[in-house]
């Protein structure tokens, strides 16, 4: 006698599944907010999140300015505000970006709700499902997952040790023209890249500029970390080669704070106001208190003082993982040298798989990010993202030991068992074209 | 001669207008935001807007507090946070809600940029273009500019001085199913409605519920002025009566500070999951720091008492405007009076249309938000919503003295003219649906 069958109704567990939207199927968990619960367990060494560090900031002076603020302007900081955020705080946005050499307009910014929300309100007001949108392989993770949330399709373009290669952008664009696809811009973070740690040359810059122009083809400069910088002065941004095609994105999360949510979008004057009117219908404002707190902040502090103390410190914790790879890496190994920002992307001997090793290295009591979750196809299982940013340098040589000794297990117990690496798994035959500059 | 035409390139102002997607030729400039601009002029008698009064928070000591959660807590306070929101955040959300019947877990509840994202994150994770949102006729501008934005259909379901009718809630779903409509959700606002002021009777709620219920239909109930109830308890939320099929969308905006921009949802878990994850992909976290200064607030603050005195405060505003109502609108007038909230309803005497008045109300310094802002079809030309939340009772009766005379010189210049109110412009005949109670 057979059990019967339960109903389909009672198995679902979710009464929903036949209303949500098409879009909402595409919806997963981020590898970024599993590894968050890894990150705060504090014997485990992450360098897998993106946190920057903040514990230097001047907390009694930043403490006794927000008194101020409160009891002097409360009632204009604690009030509704405009869609496209204060003018104030616009005012200062275009001095921060004058730093990259990027002049613009106040009545040309867009603030938002942390640097995520301008790419969720760009992908909105420019993506129909099956889009396609360039991005450098590997990409950012979190623009990946707003892309995707917009059913976009997302095509990675070859890089190298400068960056997206040119030629490759230009037969991507025409070759996916041809095949009657709509390709709607390319997102790029040109700066101390997220995952990748590369910066783009001047001439590369230009190139890119050059071929995205001549093909109607709308940059997305994603650059959180250009102020960043550990050697020399700030490139300047691909905006300022080119206002008419080119939307930026900036973000006071890695050189102010990012509690106060507070990013922006700097456009030509026509897709800013659409993305005005896309930010009051998603939040009739961007976080207002946050806005007169960091208008306060430039205008009270020595933010750039402080940005120099950031390099600084920055620099200290960049060194320790670069010291500590170059001693606990076994051969077969490499990384980037990244001259700004927070990021490694460290490329495994051949035979392992980053994703699957991750558990041991967690045992291991060391924590990093997959390449996998930098491609929207599948790509880098032999990568790791490793960030320096959060750890101090002690903690970054610590982590880098206990990767060395679990990469090197991995190796061994291949060997043991005869893994030949050269008939690696299926996967690992895709190894993403990324660059390798140790 | 002829001169020749200029080329279609040369006269488009805007070079992306064929790059954008579907949902973006949809965004409009918004009603409110016009009226925002007219508003802040201080000779204006901004009866419009919806701002809440905040002057009468306890500044110093608010701005004390502040100085004290950046100096012992701002190294979290000013980090990234979790897309869903911090726990004692939530924890403190089910606290507000319980006053309202409301008994949740924190675990089901999404912090939101203002309640506004919380309409936002709704309307992406169940609505496809095309599907149809019931709501009431009139309803709130800033929700029907989200539908509008994901392109959803609103259907306005008819109501009385107790709400939404259930028959009539009955007969759209039946009716638009049977045309092969997919109808997704109502969205109702069950206490003193935007713009009607009017609230929903116990037994009206009852019914409501029964019949989304009966008919698999989700209700989002969005409740910010619940707790600003003039005379008497705060009435059981619709959640209090179906926690499965109802998500319930609050605010800190009216009951605290707007600034702060925090809202939340709080939905049965399936729908839960999906919203944190279209929250990541929108912002990675609402905003953190304001999460950390609301729920200080609450802790440090005695937040009930401030409740009741904002409760004092608007019902002398109420008062004087239903006061200078009754004193100045002319003959065949009509109004809401509302037990709470921030708004009265007013329907003008036949012949009359709200927003071409407008601009002749501004010039005699009183401004209003003309009906058809409310309504998705057009309704509304001879109803104006009249807040009482912001200007002081003074200011108030001043306001509807000045709107008093601009609608009695409408009256005479149409009799002047010999217009009859009976063959009234062809939108005049649309005049809505909408509750009536002097």
């Amino acid at each position: 006698m057979s059990l019967p069958e339960p109903s389909r109704r009672d198995t679902r567990l979710d009464h929903y599944v036949d209303t949500y939207a098409e879009r909402t199927h595409g919806l997963q968990v981020s590898a970024v907010r599993a590894l968050f619960a890894v990150a705060n367990r504090p014997e485990v060494v992450s360098l897998a999140g993106g946190m920057p560090n903040i514990a230097d900031l001047p907390r009694v002076e930043l403490g006794a300015s927000m008194d101020r603020l409160i009891q002097e302007r409360g009632v204009q900081a604690m009030q509704y505000g405009a869609g496209q955020g204060e003018l104030f705080m616009r005012e200062h946005i275009t001095e921060v970006m004058a730093e990259e050499q990027v002049h613009a307009h106040p009545d040309d910014v867009v603030v938002t709700c942390g640097s995520q929300q301008a790419l969720d309100l760009v992908t909105r007001i420019f993506i129909d499902p099956g889009d396609v949108i360039l991005a450098e392989g590997p990409s950012y993770v979190g623009a990946l997952g707003t892309f995707h949330a917009y059913q976009a399709q997302v095509v990675h373009v070859g890089m190298d040790a400068e960056g997206i290669e040119p030629e490759a952008l230009r037969q991507a664009v025409v070759s996916l023209r041809a095949a009657g696809k709509r390709v709607k811009f390319l997102y790029t973070i040109p700066n101390f890249q997220n995952p990748t740690g590369v910066t783009q040359s001047i001439q590369r810059r230009q190139a890119i500029v050059a071929v995205a122009k001549e093909h109607d083809l709308l940059i997305i400069e994603d650059n959180p970390y250009g102020l960043l910088t550990l050697e020399g002065q700030p490139m300047p941004a691909l905006r300022s080669m080119d206002a008419d095609n080119v939307i930026y994105l900036g973000s006071f999360s890695k050189t102010f704070a990012p509690g106060f949510r507070i990013g922006w979008a700097l456009a030509p004057h026509a897709v800013r106001e659409k993305l005005t009117l896309a930010q009051e219908a998603a939040t009739l404002a961007p976080p207002v208190f946050s806005q007169f707190a960091i208008s306060t902040y430039l205008e009270e502090f020595d933010w750039r003082g402080q940005i120099v103390a950031f390099r600084d410190m920055y620099r200290a914790r960049r060194d320790a993982m670069l010291a500590g790879l170059a001693e606990h890496m076994p051969e077969g190994s490499t990384w980037t040298t990244p001259n700004g920002g927070f990021f490694v992307w460290v490329t495994l001997p051949e035979g392992l798989d980053s994703q699957a090793m991750l558990p041991r290295a967690v045992s291991a009591r060391v924590a990093y990010t997959p390449g996998t979750a930098f491609y929207a196809d599948g790509l880098g299982s032999r990568n790791m993202r490793l960030s320096f940013c959060f750890p101090t340098p002690e903690r970054i040589l610590e982590g880098t030991r206990r990767l060395g000794e679990v990469i090197s297990a991995e190796l061994e117990m291949n060997r043991t068992f005869g893994i030949d690496p050269g008939a690696a798994r299926h996967h690992d035959l895709h190894t993403g074209p990324a660059p390798d500059i140790s």
